[in-house]
């Protein structure tokens, strides 16, 4: 297996690209829209074809790259039920994606958000915003419900082999990866905190408005392609 | 074994930790100054022991936190020959440094610097700025040397398998590793490019003097540790 972890700076975002040796198949994971272009370019350096992008759910702060994507490579486009409309795929708990022969099970992981959804695949999962290092997404937009996201974290998540490698959507401080036995241990919001505990510091977190929540949402609801994007030709 | 990839945004350095989960001893390899409290917490909450701190050569662009690891933890400073004096271990081509089971080559990749040499460990290689993803380190100062840069990517990196995961201390466009194999392909300075060639774009990036370079050399060839910080104790 392909695997190569990016950093979108200006939005702190990671993607994760990640391709099939025996097919050239490849699948981007929460591609950002202004890095289109080198990650296009690290695919076909790769010699791979990107048959699909999978977004973990609507983001607020930044757009997705996922309708560029489908209309330059014609990739299929996956989100979570109740997500973006314009996906082409949307999955629910316990669907299986094959790009060639990466098998990822679908785990419905909401809270964030009401569509967040994770991807496992064998010793890792692309938790989105569900699970960070040492912390987690907010939960005061986008149907956003801490007791959920508790579950999702608690009984979803931390279900999975405590091995189990945890690549998230975003990072602040410089860490690319944790593990599920890491944040059992040391995830100061969840480790030994009861779901009060947990929602109690969640309603009280008093984090400033994403800066392109209005923008962003709007937009990846529509895959990222907006009325006034350049890229906004319907695609196949 | 656990390997962590950590990002300073504010040199776009990389630096990593590896741990050899036997023993518990760890490694950090082109530790930041300013990112010290964040290492040592990872470090303690994977219950590793740092026993060592390895750089890959006196870097011009970020002061290494290898004198006040040093002073914390008590590990073992290990650097190139004709690098900082203050290291405890100057290492030299094919000499091995073992952190428990986990068996570093080291290899001498001067031509950024005089001092540059990258760690090897079985399926990845720490190459500092010699080999960066899709380029490599300036040769204009520090007795950086393109001809020699030139031998060290493409008879000594080269000479890995293709296969082989390359570990750089930068990239600014958020791309995270990259491969033998792909640096040979898709390299623009050295992929295809003669000696000749390789030397006159050397010659020709014409760019700024770094920023921190009148600071970091002089602090680093003393371990970051310098007579106006306040962490220049003597150490053990």
């Amino acid at each position: 297996m392909i695997f190569r972890q990016l950093f979108d700076s200006e939005s702190s975002t990671y993607t994760y690209l990640l391709g099939d040796e025996s097919t050239g198949q490849a699948v981007l994971i929460d591609a950002v829209m202004e890095q289109v272009d080198r990650d296009l370019q690290l695919v076909r350096e790769l010699d791979l074809t990107l048959t699909h992008v999978f977004d973990t759910h609507v983001h607020a702060d930044h757009v997705t790259a996922s309708g560029v994507l489908r209309t330059r490579t014609r990739c299929t486009v996956v989100g979570g039920v109740g997500g973006a409309a314009c996906a082409d795929v949307q999955v629910r708990h316990g669907d299986h994606l094959r790009i060639g022969a990466l098998d990822f099970q679908v785990l419905a992981t909401p809270g964030h958000t009401d569509d967040s959804v994770s991807y496992f695949l064998g010793d890792r999962v692309f938790t989105g915003d569900a699970l960070l290092v040492r912390g987690n997404g907010r939960t005061d937009f986008q149907n956003g419900d801490a007791s959920q996201l508790y579950d999702s974290v608690t009984r979803v998540l931390f279900g999975l082999p405590d091995t189990t490698l945890v690549y998230p959507a975003h990072d602040y401080k410089g860490r690319t990866v944790t593990s599920i036995a890491e944040e059992k241990r040391h995830n100061p919001r969840v480790a030994g905190k009861s779901r009060e505990e947990f929602i109690r510091i969640m309603e009280h977190l008093d984090l400033p408005k994403p800066k392109k929540l209005d923008v962003a949402v709007p937009a990846n609801r529509a895959c990222g392609l907006t009325a006034s994007s350049p890229s906004s030709s319907p695609h196949h």
